[in-house]
């Protein structure tokens, strides 16, 4: 019978030789937390290596990502489908063991992490919504949601401030079953961090209202078995329990940031496994080590408890039985098609002039209505926002109730806390701020993009239009970050209808989304029913003339009013005039060729794009012979129209560049 | 004689009066601070309202920047140059009084803020850069340096993460001279703040190593008389005063989130007028009010008492003395133009295949030994980010001694406190972390291109080049969200010269700048001495043809290498074809219409971009007929040759593009 320690070995010696193969990685966090996670994975975290998608699973947040030859250990040691192979492979290209645990790569890893602090702040967002489910779903005799959060982390996630932000509301909110193992080694890159992080950690978590345990020896598993006892023990504080290590544990880089972040070399991997004493050659596991480790029988019996839980739940209660499973599945509601379609039509049949912050707001309450999974909330700006409907109830942290949470002024934390959400399943959050904090949370932002997940951000006071806030609320350069993130979707509707329509996309479409609103009341504008099915299609047609267009005027959300007068101005002159409206470009840039030539002729050479954001992005759709109407400085302080005139945003500015360029 | 609490109420009603005639503004914070405006500035702040420029002076921040009538409100009763006009045209355009302060707008605002958490972040770089200084430059019995940074808040920058990050440092570095007074008022834009900031915000910043007094009564002279002292006794810790404010103080919206950001309104303007017992109509300030605050006379004997101590200093230590004066004006040394000469003649002159980070390093080599005021450091990468010189002293907090901080793992507070540094002062401060990161300092490097101040970030790791540590540490769309920002410049060299140059116009352009570098190796390109001294223009012409081009390669950074490969095989076919180099588009952007079409002549339509990046930016160059090599998705976890090679980055794909342009 193996004895624990040689268990964690196990997690030891896989790490290095990974890493030797690769000729690249992070062995010094592996080796330093093998006993952390022989502590965790083999006596107190609930799961199912054949089914990482078990819906009571505990979740597991590897927050210092680059300890991921951890995970890939214990994943592939206690039975997921991982086999050695992929471990030979760790960081090739293809394989499920890249750099860095990546989400929808490789099974049982529950989030995507790396860029440090964000993992244990998403697990704020999933210990969050186990809660928030429970008190929804679970009935009396009848606990369907009961599982944890476990989290572990390094130095570094808990310098970077967004963990300070998450941490803060985590302690407010009282989140009990999230249990955080702070890897505390007192190394980071630099070297020893006491000159960088001489703060007493442990005081500032308890100022957050978390129980915090230690520091206990995180090499021995005693104490580690005790501490997690106690962790689970209080249910109404997430708890820290700081693990003393020693980075690099056993190998002659011991307490040396050169261990951080190089693979060992050859002599001092031959050392290390002399110190552990393994003899086993590389990527083999003595069979008793395997065994001990296998979890998978053990898995499969709590998950068929919980199946047998379930079951009885089911028959008492078979409607809320068959939501949990919808929400979990994220699949929308049966009446949602209709849903959507009398939210757009009623944005027809009123055809207001709203801020499109507000016509969001209309939007949500038809979504809010029909999406028990929505939860919503915003970072400290509610009434500015917009997203606090007639159907929201604002969040009740000692009853876990409500579904409209206040974040303070934590773009980045709320952000991450976003992504933890919607990776637990269940929910589609989404949350407001103003485009210019967009920046603050732009990381986690990308992580939603990388991930897939389902959340959308409202970002409103969209341009200069804030007005007399000035530049620094002014948003100039966020749209082009966003529009080029890979896999993230900006809406920037221009009235109530196409607010409407980015809406439904935003949550049909799956992934993450960011919605662009106005501060200001914008126009409203008739359509064909045609033409209404094509905002879908991210950008259109909405005026037009006769024949191929002499000139063809681009704009988005509060320009299409421009763009609309300037077509009016100029076809009274007699000339031919398009305005394409393109409230998503992305969407636009992936319709068929036929589309964009439809939209956009390829020979008519005479645009303007018109925005007011940075001109930059929009080259790419007037080309050489073009003209863009954008931001090329910051904004400034002054009533809305004031600002507006001065840099150029009236109609009489747009026809003046059309007439400039229709007479060339 | 008024009493201290008129002369509060001063400032409460210019806020109030200034707010209503604007119809836009923030009264609460105003209100609720101006007793501890009156204790600070009337008592303790030493300044000297004729010179805003006065290298001595204590600096003062106010962080919650929606505040800004409260200190414009400051600025006029001392005497800054900021007339009544001024404060009745809050708001306006081109006024003195924006929205929020803007540095370089307002005599006396000392940095811009607005976006929450980062005033007091970078209050921290201005105190630290005080100490720095004064152990530079202070002799025995000659004090030169010797001032406070004195910082406002409220609970939204203490919710931002942000402030966690800096204010942890500031513990560690024992900045004592560092002091906040923190309006805790309970109230933030959503309601009582217990909700979402339940912490023990005095434990936490004891946590962080600092003094921390009270709850003071902040609307009770005495106490706050009594804890500014208690603070300034403290020079080893950095000093939080926590003053328990009523928000809207006097009015009758007092205690409610709706005095926040909105007018008082009319009514409740009379109301707080008739409770302070105010009788001036709007804008007038009683004569006697007027005097107390008048801080002219004693402000001119504060500095002429400094003047004839650094004229005393200036007799004992002439050198160090013209040394001051020169840091502090900002004025680059007289050895500058040969110093960065050497610099990219050495580097023409070794000829090295080297990593841009490193060839940075080789630059950074020169500049160090050569400008004393260059404050460098990393986020806890200094050895990836090649920021550490061999003239770099490792900063010794305990000393204030050292030419290189180790920041941590704070991207964002790391970038805060450049950003402080350089208001302040006398420094040039430049840091790294990885480009990718780059996201979690967005809003700090926005501020810094708003500013203008001049500090340099090293962004390593440019691009898929990375490798194996995979897509989240991969940029793609940091370019251009970089690029697009007003008044920011990003730099990206493809070989030793390219960086040089690139260091060579970030330390002389004066505002801020970005360096994006590789972390793999890259070849070395051969040039002319035109072509060495085209490369400040931004964009040139690296490898030609024979009369007009047939096709123009445009490449940045290590892909200026698959142009060159191209070049050399389309021209071994006989193909006419240009490889532009454009380091710096923002700079090329800015150059002559000459220039411009000298190196993208107009005619020539086949062009192609490659960058590994979104490739949007690029259209702007390349046009409707051209074509760009970009990422358009997140990159991958593999050995770096594979990754290029998986994203088509290869001199054969760029060919085979060709090629087929060239068909056309």
């Amino acid at each position: 019978m193996p004895t624990r320690r040689q268990l964690a070995d196990a997690i030891r010696v896989l790490s290095m030789d990974a890493i030797e193969k690769a000729h690249s990685g992070h062995p010094g966090a592996p080796l330093g937390m093998a006993d952390m996670a022989e502590a965790l994975w083999r006596h107190a975290f609930r799961h199912n290596p054949a089914n990482p998608a078990w819906a009571d699973r505990d979740r597991f947040v590897l927050s210092n990502g680059h300890a991921s030859m951890l995970l890939y250990s214990l994943l592939h040691l206690t039975g997921y489908d991982l086999p050695m192979e992929e471990i030979r492979n760790f960081r090739q290209l293809a394989s499920r063991t890249p750099g860095h645990p990546e989400y929808g790569v490789t099974p049982g890893v529950d989030i995507s992490t790396g860029p440090l602090g964000q993992g244990i702040s998403s697990a704020v967002g999933m210990a969050l919504a186990e809660r928030l489910l429970a008190s929804a779903f679970n009935r009396p005799g009848h606990i369907i949601v009961d599982h944890r959060t476990w989290c572990f982390c390094g130095d570094g996630c808990l310098m970077e401030g967004v963990s300070s932000e998450a941490c803060s509301l985590a302690g407010t909110w009282g989140l009990g079953r999230l249990i955080v193992l702070y890897d505390s080694n007192g190394i980071s890159i630099d070297g020893d961090v006491s000159g960088w992080f001489g703060e007493d950690v442990a005081a500032r978590y308890r100022a957050y209202g978390w129980q915090v345990i230690g520091p206990v020896d995180g090499h021995d598993c005693d104490s580690l078995d005790r501490a997690i006892a106690e962790a689970k023990a209080d249910e109404k504080h997430p708890t820290l329990i700081i693990c003393r290590t020693h980075i690099g544990y056993g190998s002659p880089k011991t307490d040396s940031a050169s261990c951080h972040g190089s693979p060992l070399g050859e002599d001092a991997c031959a050392a290390a496994r002399a110190a552990y004493g393994w003899k086993e050659p590389p990527f083999v596991v003595p069979e008793d080590i395997r065994k001990e480790w296998d979890a998978r029988e053990k898995g499969a019996e709590a998950e068929a408890a919980w199946n047998n839980a379930f079951a009885e739940y089911e028959k008492a209660y078979p409607d809320l039985a068959a939501e949990f499973r919808r929400r979990m599945a994220g699949r929308l509601p049966d009446g949602w098609a209709k849903t959507v379609e009398d939210m757009v039509q009623s944005a027809i049949a009123a055809g207001e002039k709203l801020a499109t912050r507000k016509a969001s707001q209309k939007a949500l309450d038809y979504l809010v209505a029909a999406l028990p999974e929505l939860l919503g909330g915003s970072a400290d700006l509610t009434g500015s926002v917009c997203t606090l409907t007639s159907h929201s109830e604002r969040f009740n942290a000692a009853e876990m109730t409500g579904n409209h949470i206040s974040y303070g002024v934590r773009e980045f934390g709320m952000s991450c806390i976003l992504n933890g959400i919607a990776l637990h399943g269940g929910f589609i959050p989404y949350a407001g701020t103003f485009m210019s904090f967009s920046d603050q949370a732009k990381n986690a932002l990308r992580l939603a993009a990388i991930m897939q997940v389902r959340a959308v951000w409202v970002f409103t006071h969209d341009s200069i239009g804030v007005g007399e806030d000035g530049p620094t609320h002014q948003p100039v350069e966020q749209f082009v970050a966003l529009r080029t993130m890979p896999g993230m979707k900006l809406w920037r509707p221009c009235d109530t209808v196409e607010t409407a329509v980015a809406w439904k996309r935003a949550i049909s479409d799956g992934g993450p989304a960011c919605l662009a609103l106005s501060r200001q009341t914008l126009p409203y504008y008739s359509r064909a029913a045609a033409q209404v099915a094509d905002i879908e299609k991210g950008g259109y047609v909405l005026r037009d003339c006769e024949a191929v267009p002499e000139i063809i005027l681009i704009a988005t959300g509060s320009e299409v009013a421009l763009a609309e007068a300037a077509w009016a101005k100029l076809s009274g002159e007699g000339y031919r005039v398009r305005v394409v409206s393109m409230p998503c470009a992305e969407i636009f840039d992936a319709q068929s060729d036929v589309w964009k030539e439809h939209v956009l002729p390829h020979g008519v050479r005479r645009r303007i794009a018109i925005e007011a954001a940075s001109p930059d992005y929009w080259w790419k759709y007037v080309g050489l012979d073009g003209r863009v109407i954008g931001m090329s400085m910051f904004g400034a302080s002054a009533p809305a129209g004031e600002v507006a005139e001065k840099f150029g945003f009236t109609a009489s500015h747009v026809i003046e560049e059309a007439h400039r360029l229709l007479a060339q």
